[in-house]
C-alpha cells in the first residue's frame, strides 16, 4: 500500500473484511478503526501452522497503518509468523451486557477490529530499538528513558513482528435493549443493560523499590479506577500525538 | 475422546497444545483450564477460510469437555465452521500490568486458555433448545424461564456450534515485578504492578420496562463493582453446579 493510499480515510472493502452480518454495525474508516486499536493493550492473533489455526493473545500497538507485537525468537508462533504468513489481528473491548425479553435479542455492547495482513520480522537493529522504545512508551509515556536499554542477548531473544494493515473492519454495538415490538408488552421479564469497564487498581510497588524514587510524571493517568482503554488512549496520544 | 478419557484430570499434551515458551506458566489440568474458561463470557475463535485466518470474538460457554457458541446461520464464519473445520478457541483474562526496570521484563499478569478441536453444528432441535437455555442461564441464572422461547424463525436464523476439546493448554502469570538481579540496584526506575479488573457498572433498565417488575433473584450477583469473572463463575456454578 502506497503512502497516498495510506492517507485515504477508509480501508478498501474486500471479501475478506466486509462485515456481512449486522452490516449496520460495520466501520471501515481509519479514524474509528485506529481509535479502537489505540485504546487496547492486548489483541488476539490468528495464524496457521500445518493447517491448524492458533489464536494467541499478546500485547501490540499501532503506528500509522502498521501493527507491531513481539515474542520470543524461539517461539513457534514467532518462527512461523516470521515466514510472512497471513494473520488476522483482532481487538475487542467489551462495553456492556444486554439482557432482553427473548434469547435471540440478548447481546453485548462492544467495539472490535479485525485487521488483516502478512507478518514480518523487524530486522534492522536501529529500527527495532526505536520501535521497542515506542512499545514501552505507548503504554507508559516516556518510560523508555528511565529504564535500562536492551542488551545484545535480550535483543537476540526477542523478535519484533510487524504487519501492514492490508485491510480491516471495525464493528461496534452501542445501543440499549432492543426487543421484538410485541415482546415489550407481552413478556414480563425485567430487562437491563449492565455497563462493563476494565479498570486499574491501586499500584502495588515493587517490594525491592530503591528508596526515594517518585512516581514518574508519565504515570499521571494511572490512577485507581481509571479505565484501561482511556489510559491506553491517553498514553498513545502522549507518545504519538493526535 | 471416550467418557473414560474425559474423566482424566489432565489434557493430553501434544505438539499442538504444548506450552513451549515460559513452560513454567503452562497448565494442562482440567480444573485450571475449566476455571479460566468458566470465568469468561467472551472468547476469540481462530479459523481458516481459503487459507486466510480469521479471529472472531464471540460469547461462549463450556459443558464438560464441550464448548459452545452461536452465530447467524447466514454468516460466513458459521457456514464455514459447520463444515467441521479445526478451530482454536482462546480465552484471556488480563489481571495486571507489570512495569519493570528493563523493557525485557515488562509484562502482564493473565490467565489464558487455548482449546483445540473441530467445530460442528448442533442439529437436533431438542438439544439445541436445551443448550440455548443453558447459554442464557449460564450468564443470567434461571433467566431462560422468564423470557420468551425462541420461535421457528429465530431457531432457523441461529446456528449453535459445538466443539469437543480435543486438547487444550492454560497459561498463567500471577507474579510481581521480576527484574535482572543487577537491575534492582542499578536502575533507578520506579516500578510497580497495576491490578486490572473488568467490572460491572450500575444496571441501566430498559426504558420500556413494564411497571412493577422486580429485579429477578438470579441477578443477585450483578452488583455495581462486581468483577465480570467472579459473576460469570458464580452464574456458571448456579447453573451447572460445582
Amino acid at each position: 500500500m502506497s503512502e497516498a493510499e495510506t492517507d485515504e480515510p477508509t480501508f478498501v472493502v474486500t471479501k475478506v473484511n466486509r462485515v456481512r452480518r449486522r452490516h449496520e454495525r460495520g466501520h471501515y474508516d481509519r479514524k474509528t478503526i485506529y481509535e479502537i486499536l489505540d485504546a487496547a493493550l492486548v489483541c488476539h492473533i490468528a495464524y496457521v501452522i500445518d493447517g491448524q489455526p492458533y489464536c494467541t493473545p499478546t500485547a501490540f500497538w499501532r503506528e500509522g497503518d502498521h501493527l507491531y507485537w513481539h515474542g520470543s525468537s524461539a517461539s513457534r508462533m514467532i518462527r512461523t509468523q516470521a515466514q510472512g504468513i497471513p494473520v488476522c489481528l483482532t481487538v475487542t473491548h467489551l462495553d456492556a451486557l444486554v439482557m432482553a425479553r427473548s434469547g435471540f435479542h440478548h447481546s453485548v455492547n462492544y467495539r472490535s477490529v479485525m485487521a488483516f495482513g502478512h507478518a514480518h520480522p523487524i530486522e534492522d537493529r536501529a529500527e527495532k530499538l526505536r520501535l521497542m522504545d515506542n512499545f514501552i512508551d505507548r503504554i507508559y509515556p516516556e518510560r523508555s528513558k528511565l529504564i535500562r536499554q536492551p542488551n545484545a542477548q535480550e535483543l537476540k531473544a526477542t523478535t519484533l513482528m510487524g504487519m501492514e494493515i492490508e485491510t480491516a473492519s471495525g464493528k461496534v454495538r452501542n445501543t440499549h435493549v432492543g426487543d421484538e415490538e410485541a415482546d415489550y408488552a407481552a413478556v414480563p421479564a425485567w430487562s437491563a443493560l449492565y455497563p462493563v469497564t476494565q479498570v486499574l487498581g491501586e499500584a502495588s510497588e515493587c517490594p525491592r523499590q530503591l528508596p526515594g524514587l517518585a512516581v514518574p510524571e508519565g504515570m499521571a493517568d494511572y490512577v485507581p479506577g481509571a479505565t484501561v482503554d482511556s489510559v491506553m488512549t491517553k498514553a498513545y496520544r502522549k507518545t504519538f500525538g493526535g
